[in-house]
């Protein structure tokens, strides 16, 4: 239905960005229009089409405010009279309305409201219906893959020509992040090819991408990650450099507030990525028990009976790896301590944390399997064969180096020029606990994740004996006032606890 | 779990209205903050409370930024430490995650979430989840009540001593708007109470509120609505102007995106606001039937079963009227000429519209019989009596005054200085449809319910016969723009259509 109002022009120029037009809220009211509503304003032969905001400055009631920039293309004199009609609303509404009325949508209604997310159509209350929709009924198998190929699809898309496309995903947790840096060379180093994307720290005082970046840049545009991959075999890249999957980053902001975070969204959001690099098989590591996400065992297995569904789909083979996990994997805690850990198992240096080599090792040979790469119960050897033979630390050089970064760094030289200072054990007896917490906290007071060099290095860990007086754990900083900042912090938290 | 921070001095003072202080947005996602979290920030011996917000600039890594207001309460010097906890999230949030997730939730549970919504503690992005939530499973009777009883508490309330309170209150559409003012008066004048709080035009060219206001001021607090009601046994006031109910509005904002109004949140929202008066009896007129919000009788039914099961719970008998409404009731469109019509019926003047007089009988015999005033089948004729005796009008005067208005109005005194312009019709035969939406299009641009004596006035109703070139309906503006502009849009449409 349309209907005429008078045009007034505010004289601001917003640049482009935002084509919005102000209307009063008895006139929007009126005419059945709430903001973000899209109306289409002629003039002449002139058409422009706009959202609606509401306001109750500059205009008066009759009026429809347009700025500058809209101005221009209708070109119309001020007070002269112009018709507007309501355009309807996206289709997704009516989706969004329909998931929240207990039924099921179609793959083209899940398509509509992923593409109207991604690109603005649905304000953040409407896309905040849309997650709440998802707790009236479990999603399908169905809605499930049509959610994923409608996240892949929305944003960017890789293609490879080998068919022995792999990757392994940690889910949660600090727990194995660094075991990625380990299991992809060792990977790519025997010709298969996988590129990994990964995230930088949102809890925790280092993510992948940032302990990576120690050692080479990580923020590539889609053709540098295409040629990386295509002469390395692999990549280890920050996934926010590129637009895979977009609606997964707005969802994920209005499931914040109410720390929502079912099973359904994680499995769509990790398996969208995937679809989106192009993966075939994939080794998905799951930490359960207490404290993490999955409770259960019993609870994991459905999990992962998801995750095969759903993966089936795509033609993508998935294994769930259960693991549980108490503490850390290595010893240092921050961007280069991390960086410092990995190479010093790439390396095969003498004092390198056996639990990351294990745990890498194990998720490697994990893939190698799966992938049918080798037979079963043959994956670990032919890992560790390829880690202590030192090809896959020529591979991490060759991805280091076409990353940008320099391949002849030595594990000792990332920590040069911090101040650090000791903490000592108060007693005598055997590592009880282990606060995962409380190390991020201090960590992130040491200044990491943004000081790379920044950090904690644990010398015991759990079940560890000590001696009252020997150093549980030194802190390293850049600079004096973060150095007592986190000691002041200290005597809030307790990280190594001694039990008798 | 407390951490430390260097304090950062922003140089802004907000007024003390937002007690806001700022985070890097890794600090807050390393301490598990979100914004909206509340914070006790300590310096010293003195203690501030604020919420959290996230930005990138002003403040580093490590810093929390803080306004001049708090500032001057925590007395610190720029980059000192200080030590913050974040605060439990209000258990409204896990209240609103359970209902979420299926199971119902106790009257304790409701009351925090509606007390939340109302002190603004809950976000949008919170109260939408919560009101998602209704859609996981139907609010049990038990939950209703819990809603209506939060709802009316945590707003005024207001009690009287005599038992014989009544209301009637009409649900959507415009007709039967008007005929709370003829029937308030009878009600009054017979002895009964009848607190009347009315709304303003959302969506129709005005609200009794605003018709009201043509006689009278209708904005009042709580004190003087206690006044006029003791005095005259009955008020037309604007409840906007008390804070009966205040969650209702909000929830009202967050549901508009999606057009959500499921029955429950209607009878919720009437039925707090009756608690909240004070009302024992209540008759509820209800229109139905294709293009109203209720869709056929059976669906009528059980919304009558709902508004009698909550009204049991707080001792207030409820009555649903059901009514087909095709067209206005009565002939005026628009503040003035609506109150003209009211004006017309209760002065008894031969050019009063009858259906506007019937219907306001109707219901007001109906509230005579349901409060046992009077015995089944004669309300009608007393509340005809008191109309006819002069009664009805004599106590309107009497609101009028206690209200601020000129008792000694006349029905013809409020349209004088008006423009006008007559529409005639293009053919002769029998008025087969009036078309309410256009009615109120053409309404609003005329400048109603800004403008009091703008609007429409009907002079055919459905069914009446016309001759080619009779008048249909005079358009009334106070400007000639708005007259000129409404010409304009009746071109786009058709008020009266009529058949052969």
């Amino acid at each position: 239905m349309a209907f005429v109002l008078n045009i007034r022009r505010i004289d601001i120029d917003t640049g482009g960005d935002t084509q919005v037009v102000l209307l009063r809220g008895r006139d929007a009211d009126a005419f059945g229009i709430t903001p973000g509503d899209r109306l289409q304003i002629r003039y002449q032969q002139r058409t422009i089409t706009a959202v609606a905001d509401i306001t109750h400055h500059s205009i008066r009631h009759g009026e429809i405010g347009v700025f500058t920039d809209l101005w221009r293309i209708l070109k119309p004199t001020d007070g002269q009279t112009v018709t507007i009609d309501v355009l309807a609303r996206p289709p997704s509404i009516a989706a969004i309305k329909k998931k929240l009325l207990g039924k099921e949508i179609t793959a083209s209604e899940i398509h509509s409201i992923i593409s109207d997310i991604v690109s603005h159509r649905l304000s953040a209350i409407e896309t905040t219906y849309f997650v709440a929709s998802g707790y009236i009924k479990p999603y399908t198998t169905r809605e499930l893959v049509g959610m994923v190929r409608a996240m892949a699809e929305t944003g960017e898309m890789f293609t490879w020509r080998r068919r022995l496309v792999v990757d392994k995903h940690s889910v949660g947790g600090l727990a194995g992040n660094r075991t990625t840096m380990v299991a992809i060379p060792i990977i790519a180093s025997l010709g298969l090819l996988i590129p990994k994307t990964s995230s930088r720290a949102i809890t925790s005082p280092s993510g992948t991408a940032d302990t990576m970046e120690v050692l080479a840049p990580v923020s590539f545009d889609g053709a540098a990650v295409r040629r990386i991959v295509r002469q390395a075999g692999g990549c280890l890249i920050w996934g926010g450099g590129l637009s895979i999957a977009p609606a997964d980053d707005i969802i994920i902001r209005v499931s914040r507030p109410l720390s929502l975070e079912p099973y359904d969204k994680m499995i769509v959001s990790i398996m969208a990525k995937k679809v989106a690099m192009g993966v075939r098989y994939l080794i998905i590591d799951l930490p359960y028990g207490p404290g993490t996400k999955i409770s259960s065992l019993v609870e994991g297995r459905k999990i992962e009976q998801r995750f095969r569904d759903v993966g089936r789909a795509f033609g993508i083979s998935v294994r769930v790896k259960f693991d549980r996990a108490n503490e850390p994997i290595g010893q240092g805690i921050g961007p280069a301590l991390e960086a410092r850990d990995v190479l010093r198992v790439l390396q095969q240096k003498d004092n390198r944390p056996r639990d990351l080599e294990e745990k890498a090792l194990g998720l490697a040979g994990e893939l190698l399997e799966l992938s049918s790469f080798c037979t079963t119960g043959k994956g670990y050897a032919i890992a560790t064969q390829a880690l202590r033979s030192g090809r896959a630390w020529a591979k991490m050089q060759q991805i280091i180096k076409l990353q940008g970064g320099n391949p002849l760094v030595d594990a000792d030289e990332l920590l040069a020029g911090t101040l650090t200072a000791d903490v000592k054990a108060s007693a005598t007896g055997r590592v009880s606990a282990i606060n995962n917490r409380a190390i991020d906290e201090i960590a992130r007071t040491l200044g990491a994740p943004d000081q790379k060099r920044a950090g904690i290095y644990l010398h015991k860990k759990l079940g560890d004996r000590v001696k009252r007086g020997q150093t549980l754990l030194t802190l390293y900083a850049v600079t004096a006032d973060r150095l007592a900042l986190a000691r002041q912090a200290l005597r809030l938290h307790t990280i190594i606890t001694i039990g008798r």
